[in-house]
């Protein structure tokens, strides 16, 4: 397996320990001092620990389903629709697999709705 | 050439020539029922020429840097820098190319920044 397909396989992985709530598998994922990002909130996580408990605290019935993964060397994309209760949202995270197959960075990125601008109502439809 | 170095070049084009506002390179790139999409706003332009006229029409002196780019098979993920005016955002761009190696979607997500919700201060850094 090269390393664009070991990355994709352990992106995928990620999602479903973190949707199966399967921590153990999700730690076996983590390098020891992997970094979360924010950048929306521009929060930082350091380290597995605090990580997994990041995770495991999180609030209300949230879920996760891979829309797409593309994986290139070490770094993965995913494109995700969560539902967190009744919400529905999509988020893009971005995952980096160091040499030694563990996961040492993640960054999500949660693009929330908002009101189009006026002005380019001619070019465009709505759903 | 196979799949994933065309879409990764075909990517990278697409950025580049919205960055130097090269409309003649950029609807070589395009599909002619090219579909544009941002899901926060709810809105999907249709067509070559619409969403070459959303781009020329863009206000603001806008700038793209590639921070990276994913592709795989057919698909790519863009991590975009974007500058508009004074203001710095981080951009998710998903980029299909179809059979005729020609871009026949765009999706664009815009995370903007938001106040982290309260409960997780003991597990993170700000920055």
């Amino acid at each position: 397996m090269d390393d664009t397909a070991e990355t994709r396989q352990i992106a995928v992985a990620y999602v479903e320990s973190l949707e199966q709530r399967d921590w153990s598998r999700l730690v076996t994922l983590l390098a020891e001092d992997v970094v979360y990002e924010m950048p929306q909130t521009r929060e930082r996580i350091r380290g597995k620990s605090a990580f997994l408990q990041f995770n495991t605290d999180y609030p209300g019935d949230w879920h996760l389903r891979i829309r797409h993964v593309v994986a290139d060397d070490r770094l993965a994309a995913l494109w995700l629709d969560v539902r967190v209760d009744a919400d529905r949202q999509d988020a893009c995270v971005w995952v980096e697999v160091g040499e030694q197959g563990l996961i040492n960075r993640i960054t999500d990125y949660w693009p929330e709705p908002y009101d189009p601008p006026p002005g380019r109502e001619h070019l465009v439809e709505r759903w």
